[in-house]
């Protein structure tokens, strides 16, 4: 079996972690863990979301946010654009790249953006526009592309159709997402070799969610065909509300431990992630659902103490 | 890729999982749930552990819950015997298999049951007698093999040197333990092929806990090599005491999950382990780690509702 030497970790918690949160979490500390996950040595992060400040409080700071963190030599921030408007704030907040998204099943997009998916594909061009005009990169994004919860199997060609109009605007990079946990090893198998078959220069990366608690195993399945783009959260921060009590992102301290245990490089030094998402953790106040951050590396050594696999001989 | 066909999936939460719990379950109760896992489909079951009940009050109705049990046909019960006074009651109540155990490290051994890992084998010699005299199967389980969280790494020859020792008791069949989620994908294949080399008749069960998040990765990996027995625990109930809030076993209703994706068989029928599991979970009274009981199987459909992966529109 031979797997990638290396992968890129892309950082969503800023963007899909914090959009979930309720309470505003204050500019200056999404900020700092910002620049904390940085450090940790993560290069790549959607930093925030460009949407309306009515429609969703949490990202109103999402100039001060991109403008905010530390630039650091290598960093590519990028933010979700929704349509123009978000595209000239990203613009105005030098993001690197612009992310725009649609749903790969009609429901899934009328239920987000109140849109047909070829209403969404229109409204990419003035973005692209904008993205080329302000120098930033063009990434897309399809949402529920191993499975739609309304409309359940999305056949491949649905997602290679969108990925069709979107290389037509420039776009060399896109990512899969599992927007609610329905990818398994075949579908993972099965959707990437078709794009990578249809579409061979395409720089794919993969959003898989713990919904059904294989996030990690659709990551292996992944690097055992040679994808090596992958996008999580700190901590497993953020979701998918459709199912009470259900994780949604695999977590980034996970995920790094799984490649780092693989001999995968990713630049990241994993104390120092697992650190930051302790911190995300007091910040945001409840249990998150990644793992590494609990018990530690693999070989982090436990003091003497009682019995963990077997009651004691009586 | 070839996968095995089928799968034999062993659950261990009644035993694994109930002695954790400091509230002591009720006879009835803990029969009525064993019962609902073999409704399910479930044949492998490992049901209580005949230990002191002074050391583990949880336990101390293990002969009356293996008597209780529902006994259809095919069906395996096994049970954890620490002792020769165990491996009697276990005798008494008719149990069809008894499983010793041993840490693969000296300082685990130590803490787990007070003894040398010398000693621990020794006493399994009058165990062995009992259980055949009792028309008992034997089954060794060597706890920590995957790591240690005393002592770090263990190495493989720790594990077959112990191995060796309970084939020469008649012992045909083992568990690997990964007691505290030190398992890694390349850790298992190691492990499992050096055992498969030198005890090339011996059946091997995999027993990952999901501390580290990667449990069910460890299972695919083990799957990709041909290993085909695993243990897990329904809900996801028990694990480690160590690390504060990690997960433990993995969740037999999320095992299955996988397998089935991976069309893969266990004769088990999903939508009904996933209801003994949420009954699991209403009976314990707090939120277990199991995700597909939470989520629903792979092709479930949601009601049309509200965002999921990004913010609606402005």
């Amino acid at each position: 079996m031979t797997l990638p030497a290396k992968a890129t970790v892309v950082e969503v918690g800023p963007r899909d972690g914090f959009q979930m949160e309720k309470t505003f979490i204050p500019t200056d500390v999404k900020i700092d863990i910002a620049n904390r996950l940085i450090e940790s040595g993560l290069r790549r992060m959607e930093v925030t979301s460009f949407v309306s400040p009515k429609a969703v409080p949490q990202m109103k700071d999402a100039v001060l946010v991109a403008k905010g963190v530390e630039r650091v030599a290598g960093l590519k921030l990028s933010a979700l654009v929704p349509n123009p408007v978000g595209a000239q704030n990203a613009a105005l907040a030098g993001v690197d790249e612009m992310v725009v998204f649609v749903s790969a099943s009609e429901s899934h997009n009328r239920s987000n953006v109140r849109r047909t998916i070829a209403e969404s594909l229109d409204g990419f061009d003035e973005v692209a526009r904008i993205a080329q005009e302000a120098g930033a990169a063009l990434h897309g994004a399809v949402a529920v592309a191993f499975g739609c919860p309304f409309e359940g199997q999305v056949r491949k060609e649905q997602v290679s159709n969108i990925i069709e109009r979107m290389t037509k605007l420039g776009i060399g990079s896109v990512t899969l997402g599992d927007t609610t946990g329905m990818a398994t090893p075949p579908v993972v198998r099965d959707l990437c070799s078709h794009l990578r078959s249809v579409f061979p220069k395409l720089k794919i990366s993969l959003h898989f969610h713990n919904t059904r608690g294989i996030g990690l195993v659709n990551v292996y399945q992944a690097l055992q065909i040679g994808m090596d783009r992958f996008e999580s959260s700190v901590a497993g921060l953020g979701g998918c509300p459709f199912a009470p009590g259900a994780t949604g992102n695999i977590a980034t301290e996970d995920l790094v431990y799984l490649l780092h245990e693989l001999g995968i490089q990713t630049g990241v030094d994993l104390e120092k992630l697992i650190a930051a998402a302790g911190h995300v953790e007091r910040v945001i106040g409840r249990t998150l659902p990644g793992q590494v951050m609990k018990a530690g590396a693999r070989l982090k050594r436990y003091p003497l103490a009682g019995a963990c696999t077997s009651p004691p001989d009586p």
